[in-house]
This record gives structure tokens, sequence and C-alpha cells, in this order.
């Protein structure tokens, strides 16, 4: 599949591969069968909730190459829910059929270093002012240049508030340094803001490029705990940059933009997921075209439709044992449930979701 | 499980054993997957359009007794998607798992002598006179003593207007159960009507029921083409029928009744399935829970939750080619788009249906 706007739509019954086979996977899969896909989970966990609603499931690790080639060869497009896959493992199945979103999203999301310089150097979007740490001695430094607090991550595999410490010293700069361990970081200066915000907008693979409104992201213990859209304020601007992201990268499917949204109503890009996300779940319940169907669209060829939400929703996660309050949650008029099938509700763990249909 | 009001939820992960594999068991398996139970399709029919989206599919014949009781013994609760499931299956069945609707709604349903005179004489709801015919002979008298013309039909296993015939002299009630062949058949008086509603209902393990607003129908060649909810004028009295047929039958799941409405604002039944139906799709974009959900909610003992749609929606099946409009289905803003996952377009097939919002 190329970019030419009249290329057709993959045919009815075609094969969706996925990596990953968590709730992103398993809601990706229950969207694609609306459309009349069926999916390929390609996943380690034989009990991973995506599995347990498609059509097959490869058990294997990501990086066993005769199980990753024999996936891509059973497939008609691949995509992935979680970008911590292996580079080398998606460039494999590249070369046997097309992957969304492109690599090259993959490789700039994977790497704090790569997505800030590529944010603000490429697509022109303003992030927090940040600096390369690859030792203590680094990070001593970072702190004077960035002018003081700072927040010091790892480079790679960091989510949810694991793998990053707040600096607000240099001693502080050096410890938090020691105590991510032997690799690469980036310090970013710490800068004040009013909310969190983000923006799900999507490209298909005719080019076409649309976002839902602004989304309101309140966090508890650095985990998503509500989303809100429409934003109970917006002035427009994060929706454009993100627009303006999606477009430097040349990208197909769905991509989430989170920023900080400062005094001033300027913004700064926190993170990019290149992919379905937790601040766009409450789309299942809009009226409109959901983020799932919307990803699912948009790497089919399918016009990615109606992004307009017909009511303002409120989402919450389920965490650990949230999700056994089943009386409550069944009886509520407004409230819509989404669970995701794992067996065992950790404290902290993603179980599940409700959207509330607020007006 | 029982009727025992304090009876608890079937735990999250159960397995939901779930007869037949067509379209309205796929959407029932994804309705499952939200309310994070897992399911097992039994359905001959490899390619299944529910086993794409399931756990687990045996493949087996309906009377493979072996098959069935190895089927019972894996899944916690077994229900059904079609009505002409064989009752001795069930019964095998029902010995090691509870099934619901119960039996006998089931054997109620699959034979209209059995349909017509149980909502009369058990539930006390009106149908049209209707007479055995096991003959020819019986077919001439039965028109008389229907007072003219009618339709005759076979007993068992007749939809979408097959296995029925019109007669309107005495000649072509012989000649119409002729043709029919040598089964059962009732004859039915042909009264005139002034539109097709249903009621889709639901009763839990509580004895807790509910319904939603009248449906009214618009059926083409004898196939349903459209439902809309509401239906454009409701005097309320077909909701009340339904839930004395859905408690007279001691039923636990989603019920639906098809009526006719006569001049005079009365109601007849035309017939009842004991199961989600075709007229009930609209409630998967109505913004409360839908009838497939409901369905399991109504199984597992969950409250039944909200069934007030939000917005007016026409629910529209895509027979044959209709579902090859991508294009046109993709990009207008009302509309809601579900595949069933069929390979062959073939004429007059349901391949799918769209919900168009329509306030």
């Amino acid at each position: 599949m190329t970019s030419d706007k009249n290329e057709p739509v993959l045919p009815r019954g075609s094969i969706i591969g996925i990596f990953g086979g968590g709730q992103l996977g398993r809601m990706l899969s229950l969207a694609a069968a609306r459309l009349g896909y069926k999916t390929h989970i390609y996943c380690p966990d034989e009990n991973c909730p995506a599995s347990q609603f498609a059509w097959k499931h490869t058990i294997a690790d990501y990086d066993d190459n005769a199980a990753l080639t024999a996936f891509a060869k059973k497939v008609d497009v691949v995509t992935y829910e979680f970008e911590n896959i292996p580079t080398d493992s998606v460039i494999t199945t590249a070369a046997l059929t097309p992957v969304f979103p492109p690599i090259e999203a993959l490789y700039t999301a994977q790497d704090r270093l790569n997505e800030k310089t590529f944010i603000s150097e490429k697509a022109g979007v303003p992030v927090a002012p940040f600096q390369p740490v690859e030792n203590e001695f680094d990070a001593k430094r970072a702190f004077k240049v960035l002018g003081g607090k700072c927040v010091i991550k790892t480079r790679r595999m960091g989510y949810d508030g694991k793998g990053q410490v707040i600096a607000s010293s240099e001693t502080e700069a050096l410890e938090g340094k020691k105590s991510l361990g032997k690799v690469s970081c980036i310090a970013e200066a710490f800068i004040p803001f009013n909310r969190e915000v983000s923006v799900i907008c999507a490209r298909g693979t005719s080019g076409e490029t649309k976002s839902y409104p602004l989304i309101e992201n309140i966090h508890q213990h650095h985990i998503l705990h509500k989303s809100v859209c429409p934003a109970p304020s917006d002035n427009g601007k994060a929706r454009e940059l993100a627009l303006q992201i999606l477009t430097a990268l040349d990208y197909v499917g769905v991509l989430a933009v989170e920023f900080f949204e400062l005094e001033d109503g300027s913004y700064l890009v926190n993170e990019i997921a290149p992919r379905v996300h937790n601040s766009g779940h409450w789309t299942q319940d809009a009226g409109c075209v959901d983020q799932f169907e919307l990803h699912i669209r948009a790497i089919t060829g399918w016009p990615l439709g109606n992004l307009q939400p017909r009511h303002a929703i409120e989402m919450t996660n389920l965490l650990g044992e949230d999700i056994n309050q089943f009386e409550a949650l069944g009886e509520d008029p407004d409230l819509r449930v989404h669970f995701y099938g794992k067996s065992e509700a950790k404290p902290g763990r993603k179980m599940g979701h409700i959207n509330r249909i607020l007006s």
C-alpha cells in the first residue's frame, strides 16, 4: 500500500497482524471485526487479552526470526499496539508485508532523545529544553545548562512514570542518574504547567488527516486516571501542532500526542505514542468512529470517517480491584463498561475502563 | 445459576459457550469481551463469522454427543444464537452446565404450533386464529374454519419467508400444503395490519425484566430491510404484552417478539425468537446497553442496565453486494458500520448492517 489516492481499500476478510497482545491490541481486534477483517496477534504471552478475541495467535518472542517471518507471510498488513517492540523485528516483518505506522515513527517514539529532537527540529513543534545524559557528569552539567529543576528519564522503555526522577540540585541530578542505572538518559527542564492535554489524530494511506477534539487528562501516581473530552477549554493550538507532527512523520495510523499546557496558553509536547492511546478510550462511546476503528481504517485505506463526538464523555481507568464493583458498574445508566480479560487484579494494573456520558 | 436474587455474577474470565457461529454469535462474542468473559463457539462450519473473534471453536455437528459433552464440560454457561438447534443436543448439554434461555423457550419457539398455543393460552397474548395442518385435507378444512384467506407455514425451520405460502381459496390451500411437502404445518388467518413492530426485552437470572422502546420494521422480499427505534408512534401495549410472554416462559436472556399492529391499535404476535434479533441491531449505536451485551448480562447475573436509547436510530441490512460500497459507508458522518466477516457476498445474504443516527 502506498499513499496513492486511488489505492483500493484492503479487501474484506484480509488479515491484520498486530504486534502486542494487551488491551490496546484487544480493542483493535474488536474494531477490526466490525470492518470485516480478521486479526492475528503476535505476543509471547499465551493468555494475553488480545488473543482471546482474535483469529490467530503466534506465541513467540519478539526476536524470534523464524516466527516473525512466518507471521509476516500469513498476514496482509502489520501494526502494533505498543512502541517498545524491537525495531529489528519490525524491519524483518516489513521486508515481507506493509507495516503501519511507519518504522521511522517507531524509531522516533522509542527513544526520548530522538523523539524530542525530531519534534522540535523536524516538526517545528515546541518541547521543553532537553540535554542528553550518558553519565553522572552529564547529569550535573545538564542541570546547570537547563537552568535548574529538571526531570531525568531513561531514553528508552519508560512508561507510567517508571524510569524517571526529578532533580532539584546538581547533587540530586547526579544521584538521580545513578539510580536509573547504566543506561542512556535525557534531562528535560521542569516547566510549570496548567494542565495535561492530549490530541488523538490519524493519517490515512491517502494522506487524509483528522483529529478528535482536545482531551484533558488527570494522572494519579503517574498513571492516567481520567480523560475528559471535549476539554473544558481549547484554543485550537494543540490540534494544529499534533497534525504538524503527523505530517512530518509521513505517518499512517493513529498517533497520540501528549502536551503540557502552560500559563500563557502555549503548548509543549511531553511525548508521542505511535498507536492508539489510553486517553482516547472515551471515543468508544461517543457516537462517532472510535480510535480503534480509526486506526484500522487508516491502515487499511478506508476513509477516516467522522471524529466529532456526539456527547461529552469522561473515561476513568479501572485499576486493580476497581473492576470488581460490578453492581455499581452495571446499574449506572450513563456508564459503559470495558473490561480487558486479565485474570489477576493486581494493584495498579489496568483491568478495564468506564466511559461516562456527561451530556 | 438459579433465580436467586443473591446469586453472584458469573466471575470475570468465565467461559460462555455459544451454539451457532453466525453474525449473532459473533456480536454476542464481541459483547462478552467487553464484560471480561471468554467465548467458546460450537458450530460445524470451520470459517463461521463468530469463531473469528472467539476464544475457542468446537467444529462438530449439533448431534455429535461426544463433542457436545466435551463442550459442556469446558464452559461455564451455554447460550445459543439460533433456535433451530436440536433440543436433544441442548438437553445433553444442560445435564452438565446451565443453559439460558431455558430449553422450554427453545421448545416453544421451534414449532409454530407450540408457539402459537403457548402465547395465546399460557401467556394470554393474542395471536392470529390458527389451525394445525398435517395434510391436504386439513389445509382445505383450515381454510374454511379460518373464514378465508390464510397463510400456511411449516411448523418448524422456516425463516425469512421460507416455508410459507398464502392461500386465497380452498384449492390454493390444498395446493399450498402440497408444495410445502410432507411436513407438519400450521394455517394462520391472514389479518390485514398497519405495520410490523417488534419488542426486544430481557429477563435476568434475578427475575429483573426490561425492554427497549418499540421498534418499527420494514421487510423486503420477506427479509428484514430496516428497523427504526423509537417507532414513530407507540401506545405502549406491545411492550406490556412482550413482558407478559417473558414472564410466562420463566425466561432468562434476550427475547424478541414480532407483532402485527392492527387498524384499531391492537397487536397480534407474529412470532417470537428466543435470542438476540436482527431488529435489535440498532442498539449497538444508541448510547445504551446493546442487545448483545444485554443478553450476556442477563445470562451471567449482571444488572440489565440502561436500555433507554440516547438517539433515534435506523438500522439497514446490507444484503449481498450492498457491502462493497465502502467509500459511501465510510464517509457518512451519521453512519456506523458492522460487517460479519462472511467471504462470499451472495445475493440476499446478510453480510452486515449499518446504523444511522437520526437525531
